[in-house]
């Protein structure tokens, strides 16, 4: 099986565990309307990817880190497209959940999410108990205060920020997560791939920022200018578009270098090269080159 | 040490694990004001009192449950409150957290406090792992999808609900997740504390329903009428309030009856009637009396 199909599978199979003729209908259709179709999945992808290098003994508890991860973040997706913060008419390609079922069910369609992927590892724990406490708390470190996405996001509401600091909650924090989760679920110590957590978020971020400015709404699925419009923090304003492009390779090339040693090195590296290519393709790099040609901006 | 000072120690202990130079100040700021100074501290109360009962023998596990319930309850009064939902000034006395932070910083606060329930858990989880996916889910299915505390909330989004429904849901649910978190924390079968938790958390809704009719908007320390200003269901307008004050010592004397034979039985049966002469004095009695012979309503 694909690692996308036992994706799609176990966000389905758990997502079938709470839909129940007890439960608010139009929550669950908010619910499931937040986390199908969904994006890329590089978070629970890249969670399976290292359970796997760690020979993955577990595979229902890396699903559930591996889901957990993915709901964490459409939770948080639906936060903060809300009015109070970006006020996004589209995600994915697809109308908002508080554009389609209003404010009030998406806040709570976000709390129940965040809920939802620790439903998951409770589930899952039951048979793995001496690994649940370290997964819960990595999944914990990577959401929550001091350093987590949610902590990432507040960085927005204080008057003073430091752009890396500010990167490395608001996005990276989950990746270093998935990392960990992915080897802890299967057993194995999650210290030696954190770095690859960080070099991946913080490219992911960078590469985020140069697209906002690039503006590919289209293929994002989401509207462009958004960091500006914002004020927020970004790389692409802060370094320009070749130097943000400069910085986003040597990230991604620093997270292939840090594959820690295993049999499944190789299959890892190639997985960061197609992702790096995904996330940022060569023909991007042409068009910053022609625009600054162009422009004699940089 | 009473009860109340081991939570209010237990939950300043836990905040000081987040509270590092690295989280944004603001968000810190806003948990702690929704979470101190806080109110009756029912549900940890309760949540300790179970696991006392039960021989407490893992005092700091159960101190996490107990604490994780607060955290999750005020997470809910904080999404509660804003103004997609109640828009209220006032909480516990003093002014919200969406009025004093503002609406961004509230949404992420009840984020980060929900998060920081399960952070509890897994902290104090790793010296009793047996313990913990049963607590973990016990504690996710009170506040989650199908039945917790956030699908009660979103049953006020749907065209139709059956009020029994949505109280246990919207109250209920966390005061049985209480009592079972309390009896599994200290190593104890949950189940002969359900109906406790559930005749409380009932009670505890219809008491509110009453207060929020007769108007107590000093003693609660927020608004009065909010029932009737938004639509929701409530027993004091399906039963009038002689017949919800009934209804409410009937629940009391139930949860009474319905403590497990243990050695602390006269002791949880003592303090079930010292709450429920709490949550509504006989002098409330005697008003909704006189209020009834005055306009001849009931």
């Amino acid at each position: 099986m694909s690692i996308s199909l036992r994706i799609e599978q176990a966000l389905d199979q758990h997502f079938s565990r709470v839909e129940t003729d007890g439960a608010p209908p139009r929550l669950l259709a908010a619910m499931r309307h937040a986390v199908f179709p969904g994006g890329a999945r590089i978070r629970p992808q890249l969670c399976l990817a290292v359970a796997t290098a760690c020979a993955d003994d577990a595979p229902a508890l890396s699903n559930a880190a591996a889901i957990a991860m993915e709901l964490l973040h459409c939770a948080s997706l639906v936060h903060d497209d809300m009015p109070c913060f970006d006020n996004a008419d589209l995600r994915r390609g697809q109308i908002t959940v508080h554009k389609q079922f209003g404010e009030p069910l998406a806040l709570l369609t976000g709390d129940a999410l965040i809920i939802l992927a620790y439903q998951a590892l409770a589930h899952a724990g039951t048979r793995w108990p001496q690994r649940l406490a370290p997964l819960l708390q990595i999944v914990c470190d990577g959401t929550g205060a001091p350093d987590g996405i949610v902590a990432g996001q507040a960085w927005e509401c204080e008057p003073k920020v430091a752009l890396s600091q500010y990167q490395r909650a608001k996005t990276g924090a989950l990746f270093v997560a998935c990392t960990g989760a992915g080897a802890v679920a299967a057993g194995a110590d999650p210290q030696p791939w954190r770095r690859l957590g960080e070099c991946l978020g913080e490219a992911y971020q960078v590469a985020d920022d140069i697209r906002d400015v690039m503006g590919q709404s289209l293929a994002t699925g989401k509207p462009q200018g958004q960091d500006a419009h914002h004020g927020r923090p970004s790389s692409a304003a802060d370094l320009g578009l070749l130097g943000a492009f400069g910085y986003f390779r040597e990230l991604m090339q620093a997270a292939v270098d840090s594959v820690p040693a295993c049999p499944a090195r190789g299959m890892m590296q190639t997985l960061v090269r197609a992702e790096s290519e995904r996330l940022l393709p060569q023909r991007a790099r042409e068009q910053i080159t022609r625009g600054v040609a162009e422009t004699g901006l940089a």
